[in-house]
């Protein structure tokens, strides 16, 4: 049995060879580099999980599958190309991805912006040509462009270099959750709702899904927040006073670590009302129920 | 009466003021010092033009005209976002752009890089959202990816860099043809099939359509390098020479004045072969026919 990972991966091998038979060598190669490198595939999991909400799992010999196939290739590449940018080094200035150069670092940066521009060109075109209804198509390609654009992602990450500059005053925990919202958030809700959508969940159940998707994405960074400082403590016996005074913004950073477990306390809360109202509704969120449970009790 | 330029830079200013309600407003002014220059707008002219192969001119109370302004829009925003990033210093480095400092000179790197992401993404999204019919759209979105992706627009631009290293050896016609049909000739040629189809033009006439694009985008290049020498020649009494000296690049450097006007000929001749074909289809070829002789006498 193949993993789902592996599955991805070769999933995305076969856009990259669709799309690219023809194109520069260099480029090609950049963009492989980019996309095929064991990441941990998390939003096509989402997308697969917000079918689960509509949907009994699909059968692998079901043909419909192959269509959520293109969504779940779809955000993925979305995620790679917002990588590869952050990257850059007017950005996130970083050499080193997953143990591996950055593709700026392992090509040059004009080649690394033109290969997310490409990248985010390929998810559209693979939602497009995907062999679901054109109505979800459609529907994804609005939603896709609302998460990955100036209100989502790209917003996310312009809040987050406008405070790269502000060493002396944290952003208070409302201007945090914006920024995580909408930088990783808006695509994490996003993948849940492609994968609902597809499965044919109503509009009223749809945006609880997505409602939770927010609060899952949510829950995942201030966890991981608080395991930088939890987990070093013990392993390196670095303390969050430390932290603070590196001045890295962190939910633990501006609310304190007491306060970024209230605060994960509250999203979870809220991320399970959202849960049983969709319940009540008569969908099954066991699935996302089970993913939440991962993403707070895990410990690195 | 309106122009059209005035026209399109209204719609565009709508489409900015709709998707941009609650951005960062910095992300949002560096969009719009971006997008509404006063450019010329060729490619939003040229989806109207192709929509007259099939369709007689809208009458501008046509509500299906306003779909048809969601294709102009978004061929103008993909094209927008590839000349920010073509500015960028790791690629051209330009500082001006239309007598106006070019995004990254007026804001940063970072935000330009951002709000050309947010351009293409944009693009799509006024696609999936016109109110064309699904089946358009759909087609529509697949040949602007096509269009924009590492086969069209990023291709070229990936061709062009690793050009401009060889400062000894000239590419040969067939690899300087190459790259601008991706760079420019591919967008070109997609802003006139997106207006026909809309018309609703059959795939046979449509193709028809797409390849008289591609020698009308190949027919503005060339006769845009004999116009750098003979003009300059006028001017400033520049040889063509000189301008082989400093290494441009261009149809007359690489076959020389008299073979640049050849390649011109021959393009022209086949454009008018794809034309006649239209019209033994039934399609009136007649704007196209006029834009070519634009293309092809102006003296600027």
């Amino acid at each position: 049995m193949q993993s789902f990972r592996e599955q991805v991966e070769s999933r995305l091998a076969d856009v990259l060879d669709r799309r690219l038979a023809g194109a520069q060598p260099r480029l090609a190669d950049a963009l492989r580099h980019a996309t095929l490198d064991g990441g941990k595939r998390l939003r096509p999991a989402l997308v697969f999980l917000g079918s689960l909400v509509g949907h009994p799992w699909p059968d692998s010999e079901d043909e419909r599958l192959e269509s959520l196939w293109s969504a779940a290739a779809a955000v993925e590449l979305i995620h790679v190309y917002s990588l590869v940018h952050d990257d850059l080094p007017s950005m996130d200035d970083d050499d080193l991805r997953r143990g591996r150069p950055t593709l700026h670092r392992a090509f040059d940066e004009a080649t690394a912006i033109l290969a997310g521009d490409a990248l985010q060109t390929l998810a559209f075109g693979e939602l497009a040509a995907s062999s679901a209804d054109p109505a979800v198509r459609l529907d994804w390609i609005r939603r896709l462009a609302e998460a990955a654009g100036p209100l989502g992602m790209v917003g996310g990450q312009t809040i987050d270099l406008s405070l790269a500059g502000r060493t002396e005053d944290h952003p208070d925990l409302a201007t945090l959750a914006d920024l995580h919202d909408r930088k990783t958030g808006a695509l994490i809700r996003t993948s849940l709702a492609l994968g609902a959508r597809w499965a044919g969940l109503p509009a009223r159940e749809t945006r609880l899904v997505e409602d939770f998707g927010r609060l899952l994405g949510r829950a995942f960074q201030i966890q991981d927040d608080i395991l930088d400082v939890t987990g070093s403590a013990e392993a390196l016996g670095k303390t969050p006073g430390k932290d603070a005074a590196a001045d890295k913004c962190s939910y633990v950073t501006v609310a304190g670590l007491d306060g970024a477990r209230r605060e994960l306390d509250d999203t979870v809360r809220h991320a399970h009302a959202a849960l049983w109202e969709l319940a009540t509704l008569g969908a099954d969120p066991q699935a996302l129920s089970a993913c939440l449970e991962f993403v707070t009790q895990r410990q690195h």
